[in-house]
Parts: C-alpha cells; structure tokens; sequence
C-alpha cells in the first residue's frame, strides 16, 4: 500500500500528503483541520505568529478536527544593520508607498522572531508535529519537544542539510527542491546553492540520511506524489496546490495570479523578506532588482516591507504583492481540499497499485 | 510492461533510455553504440563536428551496432560582434592564455554552426533519429528528414516550447529540467524563464502536447526513470550518467571531478560558450562572473574560449576547463555502459513490476 510509510505511522495519517506551512496567511485553521480531516496532514504556518496567535488557531483548528496536525516555526538568529542601512532599505520602498498613499514612516521593525514561547504554547496545547524552516532549532528544544512525544520535522535544501536535520536528532526531514514556492529553507551556506531540483535532490538526500524523506517542490498531483515515491520519498508535503484551494486564507486576487500563472513567471527574490524566496515576478520584485537598491537581512526586509504588502492585499494590488508560487502553477485548481484529496488518492491509487 | 511506450516503438529500441547529446567529446562512437547495442538509444553529439567528422562517427557507430541510434545538431542563427566588443571579450580571458602559456593570439571565430550540410549526411548515411538542441530548424529540414523516414526530436525547457516542437511537426520532445548538466536548450525567451525543475516541467509539457515527451534533467538511475514514467514521460534521457562511463570520451580529470562533486557544486553560466549552461562552479567561472566582464554571444563566445579549454585539458587542469555536470552527481558512477543498463533495468523492473 503506497499509504502506509514509516511516514504516515510516525504521524498518525491515513495519507502521508502534507500541507506546506505557508506562512502569512494562507493556513487558516479551516486549510489545516480539513487537510487533517481528509486524511493528510495539516500544517500551521506559524513563523510570524504571536503568542496569541498561536493559541488561538490551535485552539481553532483542534475545534475541527480530532486528527493530528503540525505546527511550523521559523530558526531566525538575531540580525543587526546600521541606522544607515536600515534608512536605505527603507528609502528603496519610497515609491512604493507613494503609489499606495501610505504614510512614509518607518513601521514596527523585528530584528528576530521568538521561538521559545510558541514552543510553550506546542507543547502546552499538545500539538502533535512540529516542523522547522530557516534552521535546526536548540539542542533544548527538540529534546524538551521529544520529552514530550512531539515529532520534530526538519526541512532541507541541500544532502549536508538533510544530514544535519538527522545528525539535531529530528524524526523527518523535508527535502525543499528549487521547484517550491514560498521562502528557500536552505541554512547552510549561500542560498543559491540550495537551488537543486527535486528530482535530483530526492533520491541523494535518501542515500545519506535513515529518517524518513518527505519530497517537496513542484508536486501538485497524484503524478508528483507517485514520481516522489519512486524516488524513495516516504511522503510529499505540496504548497501550491493547497493554496490556491477555497479553504485557504491567501489574498484572492493572490490565488488568481497563482491560478492564471505559467511555469515561466516565478523567479527567485530577496526583495519581499530579505530572505530568496519564489514567486510570480512582478513590479515590485523587478524595482528592487536594480542597482543601488539596500535589501536588508530577513526578517528586518520583512517588516519593511509589510505595511506595503498588506495595502496592496486590501487594494488588491498585484503589482505589490508577494506572489509566492512554485513552479508547477498550471497545475493549481480552485477547488475545495477535499475534492483535491479525493482526485489525488485516485490518481494515486491509478497509478501506484 | 514500462520499456513498452510510444517512445520506444518510434525509436525501435528495447528501452526509451536515451543518451543526451553531449556535443564536445564524451559521444564517441564506443558510447553511442554500446547504449543502441544494450537495448538504449545513443546520440552522437554532433554540434560543433565538421561534416567529415560526423561522417567518419556515423560510420564509425554503424561498424559497432545494428541498432538505431542518433545525431543530434545545434540550430544556431548567425551572431554579429563589433570588432571592439570582440576584443574586450578576447581581452578577459588574457590572464587564463597568459596561465596556461598560450600565445595572446585570436583564434578563429565561428559566429555560426552550419547545419545544411550536416543534414544531408544523416540522410545519405540513413541515421534513424535526429534531434535539435536551441531551437527549432527550418520547416524545409524538418519535411526532408520526414520525407527520408528519419525521426526528429526537439528540446524544450518550457510548455511554450514543447508546443513550438510538436506545432513544427517533430515526433517527440525532450523536456529538460533545470537539474540537467551542459547546455540550456531553451530558444524563446531569455534562458533564465527555462531554469524549470523536471518533477514541475514534465507534468505540465505532457498536458500540453501530444507527441511522446522525454524527461531530462536529474536522472540518474532506476528511481529518476521510474519517477519520470509517473510524471507522464514515455522515456529519459540521461547525460551526466553516461558522462562518467568508461566508454565516455570525456576528459578524465572532467569525469573525476564529477564522480566527486556534490549537487551543490553546479552553476548555471554563459562564460564558456556565451549560453547558459551548467557546470562545476571553478576558478574559470568565477572570474568572468565580475563586473566588466564582456561575454560574447554563443558560438562566438565559444570559439574565443575553445583554445583556454583545449590546453587544461591536455594539462589536466581543471580550473580552465567547462565541468559539465547534472545535480544528481553524487549518484555517478565510473562505470560500463553494459553495467550501467544491467542496474537500470533491474531496478526499474523492482520499481514499476
């Protein structure tokens, strides 16, 4: 049976099909309770979650579904920049504001994002999965998370990453080809050296770690999750296809561009966090490629940018959104998660038995 | 049965495993014939050959094997540098002819590869396959090699190219990822659009046209043709897997630096040839990768580095040589051809039986 992998017995999942934690958004507790629901497993974007936050979708999601689901968090070291830099990121976003009729002040800036708290809040409210992006949290924490029978994902872009995830002592690894939306997880060295394609990053991350492989990037059907399982992945976890469905919270108009997307569109941007993430070019990736242009270091870029961001969602301004997307956007469909999981266990099911 | 497609019908072949052209010396006739003669499909990579030297292979290959194999060409429109941007272009890579003791002199520039002539050998000599990389020939090549009963084979990076390949009439299209090693076979648009991973292309060029699609790009062995075949592709085309053969003409110090790289050590780059195309990051690439650097358009670029490449490799110095390489390299192995197929096979036959 092409379901039951070590994969879907360490998370308690009939399927072992993950929801991508997009962050800002898109993860409503609506995504991540059907999701579970359906059989898969759900997942709480939660990297830019407050305290509050955390709880109360915990709290949401748990009021819908009685099936496991995860949380994701974020590994940000403190960044510093100088009142100088800061002032020329911050200068670059000028015209933005101006065509979007916001204030020129400098918003709330966060240096890092906390962890440790929302890690009380995950082992408090007895979340069953925490995922981590952007690094290997503490020592401490993922042996405070296994004391309690919580199981610990980590994500990776390249083998010496997979091989670190193993080696922190977590229980899945998550190998992020370039095909994949959203923000890089790569941790290790520059980024544009995580950039290798899931079907070659795949099978050499299974020759060098034991834990279970989850493939990700540029999966968006039964064909991506059954070529994934012929590369000795144990599971996928898909972004894109969960985003642009009726029960996930991204902006609408985001998950029309998505919808309406070719292959071609997305490029890789620092432009949006300060961290390469992947999304549908647009104007305001294209402006703040040019020369002269300061992007500061994530998460700093992404406080800057916010206030921008969130007017263009209100707008519904394209132009000024972040478009996160993969590469396999002509595949994406608008409809409910259980309609998705309905035609990707057939399709499955067509082709794997 | 998963050796029986479209494909392999078309080609006549007992596997639609297929050799990718790799155009600059690992094609020999050894190689080509002894993939036909293990049941695959060889292609002689004839890009850069004078008409006697594809005469003289084709030959050479017919001698060794009954069976069909290919060649394949290069559609390459005429280039024009003036006088002074070749010189700054010739002038960058002084200080690599001044390293290797070569004379400061300009070689001979070709600003295009000739294709009429190569054409009418296939047909004279009766080759069964030909296939294009960089575009599509004129629609005269294309209806006189149909009219010989000689099967032609496009490339393409994107679904917009993949639908330019079949509304030209050819009978199956390669779809290469970015993973894959060498050339960039992308010819509408700027190459960077082509840079799509194979688990997100091949999905999506298959919902898109009819004609057979050949996967490429990160295969290396039973689990990426396997993969492939779920993702919709009716056969692969393997380069860096038959680059590290012991049949292969390539450099040894070329095949030992792929045997041992990582994934992570690929780059795309036009400082060879002046088309993007991936390959060992060296000390080569990083210096024409500064600012004030003038690469000239492919083939010229091409010619301008031909003598730089030639002398490292006759000194085995890697440092100036074009490391063609795929991101699955550390799955490369030194070995026969003969026992490359003996593996391939066996470990399809446990995946898809």
């Amino acid at each position: 049976m092409w379901n039951k992998t070590r994969l879907s017995t360490l998370f308690g999942v009939e399927y072992p099909i993950i929801q991508a934690p997009m962050a800002g958004g898109p993860t409503t507790p609506e995504l991540v309770s059907e999701v579970s629901n359906e059989g898969g497993l759900g997942i709480i974007g939660a990297g830019y979650f407050t305290a509050e936050k955390l709880t109360s979708s915990i709290q949401e999601v748990k009021k819908r579904t009685n099936k496991p689901f995860g949380v994701n968090l974020f590994v940000v070291k403190e960044q510093f920049v100088s009142e100088t830099d800061l002032r020329k990121s911050f200068e670059s976003l000028g015209p933005f504001r101006e065509k979007l009729k916001l204030p020129d002040e400098l918003p709330e800036i966060k240096t890092s994002l906390g962890i440790t708290e929302l890690i009380d809040i995950v082992i408090h409210e007895e979340v069953p999965i925490c995922s981590f992006t952007f690094g290997i949290p503490d020592k401490e924490i993922i042996t405070r998370l296994k004391k309690h029978n919580i199981i610990v994902v980590g994500t990776a872009t390249t083998v010496e990453e997979a091989k670190a995830v193993e080696e922190a002592g977590m229980d899945a690894v998550v190998a992020q080809g370039s095909e994949a939306g959203g923000h890089r997880a790569t941790f290790i060295g520059h980024s544009n050296n995580g950039l290798i394609g899931t079907m070659a990053l795949v099978p050499q991350v299974k020759d060098y770690v034991h834990i279970p492989v989850i493939a990700s990037g540029g999966i968006m059907d039964g064909r991506g999750f059954a070529a994934a399982s012929m590369l000795g992945a144990e599971g996928v976890q898909m972004g894109t296809a969960f985003l642009t469905t009726k029960e996930s919270g991204a902006n609408e108009f985001h998950k029309r561009a998505v919808l309406t997307s070719t292959e071609e569109q997305t490029v890789i941007t620092t432009a949006f966090s300060g961290k390469a993430a992947r999304g549908i070019n647009n104007y305001f990736i294209h402006q703040l490629t040019g020369e002269g242009v300061l992007i500061a270091p994530y998460p700093i870029q992404n406080s800057l940018t916010k206030p921008i961001r969130s007017e263009a969602m209100k707008q519904g301004d394209t132009r000024f959104m972040s478009l996160w997307s993969g590469q396999g956007s002509r595949m994406s469909e608008n409809t409910t998660v259980k309609e998705l999981f309905g035609k990707l266990v057939s399709d499955i099911n067509g082709l794997l038995n």
